[in-house]
C-alpha cells in the first residue's frame, strides 16, 4: 500500500482551517490553510461597476492572486520590483475570477463590484485551490455586507451555488488528493478541479507533467477531486455558519 | 438535428491546411489554418542551452504566442506598445510550451534550444489549438535541421510522439468539435484538449463559461476531442511526408 | 560591369507581389513582397477620431510597424516581452505614418481614423519601404470601405495622390536600387526615398554608414529612387485595378 | 486634559504583539501588531553576497516593504499590476534597510546576505515603525539560523545593538505617541523616530504636515519617541527570550 | 581646530548664486548654485487643478526632481532608459513638494496648479537642499506671473512664508554646515533641515550613516541648520529684489 | 523680399554660442546655444568597451538625447515618469550617435567608450542640430582627455573630420536656414543636414510636412545647409582653439 509522507490516506485532505473575518478592513475576508499553505483572501465591495458595464443592471466580480516573496522555500523577487506580472500569476488570477463568476448571478448582484484578493502568505502546494475555496467565503460575506447596506436587494440571490477547488495528481502511478509541494513536484500528472457545492464541474485542468495519461486515470482523478470538493464544501458551510 | 452555421457535422474539423516550410529564415516553420484561423509557427534552433541547464546534457523547448493587432474583428492595441503582456497571451504561451515538451525527450535532443513562435495572423477561434498543431510540424523540421548539421545525434529520437490539439464545446446543450469564434462565444462549456499521436492526454482544460457541466458531458467532449486530435495527427503526418 | 548577386541590373527592383485583401478581418489589407521581404499591411477603419481632434471635421491616419521575432536570420526577443519598443521600431512607425499622411486630405476623410499595421513576416532588406508601399494599398481599400458605408462622403477625395517608397544605396562605389539584406550591410551609403505617384518627394533619408557622400552621388541615388518609386506606383495601380 | 479616542494616555503605545517564527519557510520571521496594524516580517538568509561586495569579507542586509491591496480601508491597486513601485513604498523600504544596517556589523556577519520583507497585512497607522521593530526580531533569528549552520562565526557579534521605531505627532497642539490612522491624518506635525536599544538616535524624520513646528515641540516629540522606543525594546527582548 | 578642505568655517555656506529667470520658457525659474552643485528650477503655472481637486477653490503645488546622467563624477544610466524612477529620486521629489506646500496657502492660490521641476545639472552634495531653496524663487515668480494675468487674486497671499533648506552633518565628530560630496561621504551623521523664513522647522531628516547620534549632537546640528537657512533666506530675498 | 521675424537673412544662422568645458564633472562638455535653443552636451569617457566589442581593438561612441520637461513652452511629462522613451527621443538619440560615429575612426580610438549626453535645457527649434554640433566639441575634448591619460595612443587620430548639423526648411515657398520653433511649425518642408567639416554629407533627412517637394527645392535646401554647416564648423574650430 502506498503510504504518504504525512500519513494521510489517498483521498484525504490536509488539515483545513478557515479563519473567517480575519481582516477588519475588508467587507469579507478569510485566512484559509490547507496544511502549510496559508492564503489571505479579502473581498472588496464597491457600489458601481466599471464603465464598460454601466447601465446594464449587472455586477462584476474579479480576482487577483499573488505570493509574498518569502511564501516559498526560496525567496522570489517581487513582481512589483520586476515591474511585470509573471505568467503563472496571471493565469491563477484569471482562474480564480472565472471560478467565482461561475456561481455568481450578476443580475442579482446589481451594479456592484467585488474584487477578490488572494495573497499567499505561505506556500506548500495547492495555493490556487486554497485561494478559490477561501475566496468564496470572503465573497459570500462581502455580498451580505452589501445586502445589509441596501446595495444588494433584500431578496436577491447573487450566489447561485458555492464553489470549492482541490488539486489531485498521480504520484508513482497512484492517484492522490490534495498534493503538498513535496508530492506536487513528483507528480506525473497534476490536475486542478473546481466544482460547485452541488457537485457539478466548473473547471478541470489536467496536465501531464511527465507522462501522458489515459481515460481511466483521468476518471480516477475526477472521482478524487469530487470527493475533496465535497469535503471542502462542508467546511465552507461550517465556516459560514450554515 | 443541430445544424452548424458552416454546415459541418458535430464531430467534423474545419478545413485544415498546413504550409510546411513557409519561412525561408527559420529552421522549421508552418503556416497552419483551421478555417479562418491562420497561425505562422516558426521554430528557431540554437546550439546550446540557457545557463541554468548547462552541463546536464539536456535540451530546452519553449514557446511564445502572440496575435497581430488586427488578427481579430476589432483591432487590439499591441502588447509591445502597452509595455506588458496580457494574461491570456502568457497563459497560451505556457500551454504551447508544456504541450510540446510533453513529447520531447530532452536528453535525446542534447544541449540544444528550440524556441517556437506562434503568431496569429488571423483569428477565428481555436488559435491555441492551431498553434500547438502547427508548432509540432515546425518543431519536427527544426530537429531534423539540427540532426543534419550534427547538433542532434544521428540515431537519437528527441520526439517520443507527435502532439495535436483541438477545441470542443457545448453550444445550446450540444457538444461540438472545433469551434469557430461565432460558436465559441455562444458555448456554455469550452474545452481544449491536447493529445499525443498515440491517443493519450497531455492536457485537458475545460471551463464552464455559463453553466457547470456534469461527468456525462465531460465524457462526450473528451470523445469528440480524441476524434479531432486523431484527424489532425493524420494531417500532420501527411504534411511531414510520413 | 558590376554584377549583383541576384543578377539584377542596378536600377531594377526585386520581384514585387501585392496580395490585396489578404485579411478577411481588416477593412483594407495587402501582403506585399519585395523579394524575400514579406510584410502584412492591414488598415483598420473606425468612425470617429481621437479626443484631441474631435470637432474639427478632420480625420486621422497613423501607423505601427513591427517584426515577428523570427522574421530575420537570427531570432530577436519580442518587444512585448522586453516591455519596451526599440528605437528602430519607433522610427519606422513614425516614418510610415508621415508618408501616408502626406497624401491624405484629412478634411476629405472626415472624422474617421485609420490605423495601419505593418507586420514584417519575413525580412530581407527594405522592410520599411515595402511597408509604405503595401500600406498605401491597404489604406486605399479602407477608405473605399468607409465610403461604401457612408462614413466618407461620396464625392470626397481623401487621397490626393499615391505613395510608394524604395531603398537605394552605394555598394563598393556603385549606386544601386532596392537593396536586399546582403547588399544593405555592405552599403557605404544607404538612402530611403518616399515619393508620390506624381513624382514629388515626400521623404528623403540618406545616411553615410561608412563614408560621407557628395552631391553627385546623392543626385544619382535620387534618380534611382525616382525610377524605383515609379515602377512601384505602376504595380500599386495594377493591384488596385486602376 | 486631552483624551484619545482609544483611551490611551499621551505617551502610551497601542497593544503590541510579536508572533516570532510565524513563517515555517523563512530563516527568521515575526508577525507584529501595533494595534490594528499587522505586518509580516520575514528574513531570508543566503550564504554569499551580491557581486559588487564579493571578496571584502562583509555581509549585506536590505529590506523591501509593501502593503497588500486591501490592507487599508479602501483597496489600492497592486504595484505589480501598475508595473511600478510608488514613491512611498520606495522611501519606506530604504528607511527600513538603513535602520537595520545601523545596528549590523557587516564584517561580523561575514559574506552572507539577509533580505528582510515587511508586508503589511493590515494598516492602521505606524506601518513603517512596526515594520522596523518586527524586522529586527526576524533579522535576529536569521542570524542565529546562520550561526547554527556555520555561515556566521560562532563568536561573532553581527548585531551591535537592537533597533526599534515609533511614530509621534502633534494633534491639536498636543504631542502624542504611536498614532493610529485616525490620529495620523489629523496631525499637524508627524515624526518617525528610530533608536537603538541603548537609546541613541538612528533616524529622525519630522514633517510639518500643516503647521511648521518649533524647537520646544521638537524636543517634546523626541522625548515621547525615546519613551516609546524603550518600551518596544523591552517587548523585543521578551519576544526573543532574552 | 578642524579645517575644511575648501577653507570654510564650520558654520559657513559654500558660495551661493541664484540666477533668477534663467529660462525664457517657464513662468518662474532659477539656476541655483551651492558651490559645485547647480540645479535648474522651473515653475510651470497652469490655470486649473487636477480632477480630484476640482471645485474646492484650492490650488495644487507639486515637484519633480531629477539628475542629468553626467551630473555626477561617474555617469549614471538615465531613469527614462531604465524605465523606472529610483527610490532616491522619488524620495527627493516628494520632499521638495512637501517643503513648498508647507508655505503655500492653497486657498489663496485659487484653482491653479504649479509644477516645479528641479533638474540637477551638476552635483556636488546638497542637491536636494539647493533644489528646495531655488524652487522657492521659481515658485514665487510663477505666482506673480499668475497674479499679473488675473489667475491669482490681486490681494491674495498664497505664500505664507518663504522656505529654504540646507544639509548639516558630523564629520570625524565635528558638526558642520553645507556638506559638499567629499564631506558627505565621510559623514557619520547626515541631516537635512528645511525651515521657513521666519525660523520654524518644516522638515528635519537626520540619519546615522555610521554611528548613532545623541541628543546633544542633534541639537548642535539643528543650530547649524538654522544658521544656514537664515543665510539662504537672505539670499532668496536679495534675488527676489525684496 | 521675405523678411524673417528676427530680421535674419535667409541663409543666416541665429546667434550661436559654445561654452566649452561647462561641466566640471565630464571629460568633455559644451553648453551650446542656437538662439533660444540651449543644449548641454557632455561626453563621458571610460576605458574599455561593451562586452560584444571586446578584443577587437575598437572603441565605441554612442549618444542619448533628452529634453527637460519645461524646455518647451508647455511642460511635457518626464519620460522617466511615463516609464518609456518616446519615438522622437529614440530617433534623435540614434541620429546623434550615427552622426558622430561617421567621423570617428574606432580603431584609432582604441578600446574606449565615449557616451555623449545631449540634454536640452531650453528648446526653440533645431535642438537635434545644436546637439550634434555641440556634441562634437564635447567628444573632441573627451578624446584629448583620454589621450593625456594614455588611454588613446599619442599619435592616433580618432577624429577623421569634424561634424556639424543644421536645419533648413521651406516657409511659404521660400527656403531658409536654421529655423526657430516659430518658423519650424510653419514649414512645408523641413530638412536636417549633417555634414563633415570638409563639406561632405553624413546625413540628409528631408520631410514634406505639408506639400511634397521637387528636385529644385531639394537642391536649394542642400545649398543652404552646406552654407550653415560651414559656418558652424568655423565656430567649432574657434571654440576648440584651433
Amino acid at each position: 500500500m502506498t503510504t504518504r509522507a504525512d500519513g494521510r490516506s489517498l483521498d484525504e485532505l490536509r488539515p483545513v482551517t478557515i479563519e473567517r473575518g480575519w481582516s477588519s478592513q475588508a467587507e469579507g475576508s478569510a485566512l484559509i490553510s490547507f496544511g502549510g499553505t496559508r492564503v489571505l483572501c479579502t473581498a472588496s465591495f464597491t457600489n458601481g461597476v466599471p464603465r464598460w458595464l454601466t447601465g446594464q443592471g449587472k455586477g462584476w466580480v474579479t480576482a487577483e492572486y499573488a505570493m509574498l516573496p518569502r511564501a516559498t522555500n526560496d525567496r522570489s523577487p517581487r513582481e512589483s520590483v520586476k515591474g511585470k506580472i509573471g505568467g503563472r500569476t496571471h493565469e491563477i488570477s484569471r482562474l480564480i475570477g472565472r471560478a467565482l463568476r461561475a456561481v455568481v448571478d450578476t443580475s442579482a448582484l446589481g451594479e456592484n463590484t467585488i474584487v477578490i484578493d488572494c495573497d499567499v502568505l505561505q506556500a506548500d502546494g495547492g495555493t490556487r485551490t486554497a485561494s478559490i475555496t477561501g475566496a468564496f467565503v470572503a465573497l459570500s460575506d462581502a455580498i451580505e455586507w452589501g445586502r445589509e447596506r441596501g446595495y444588494v436587494a433584500k431578496k436577491a440571490t447573487p450566489l447561485a451555488d458555492s464553489v470549492a477547488a482541490i488539486s489531485v495528481g498521480i504520484i508513482d502511478g497512484t492517484p492522490m488528493l490534495d498534493l503538498p509541494y513535496e508530492e506536487d513536484v513528483r507528480a506525473g500528472t497534476d490536475m486542478n478541479i473546481v466544482m460547485t457545492g452541488s457537485g457539478a464541474f466548473i473547471e478541470v485542468q489536467g496536465t501531464a507533467e511527465q507522462a501522458p495519461f489515459d481515460k481511466a486515470e483521468l476518471d480516477r482523478l475526477l472521482d478524487l477531486g469530487a470527493k475533496g470538493c465535497a469535503d471542502l464544501t462542508a467546511l465552507q458551510k461550517e465556516a459560514l455558519g450554515r
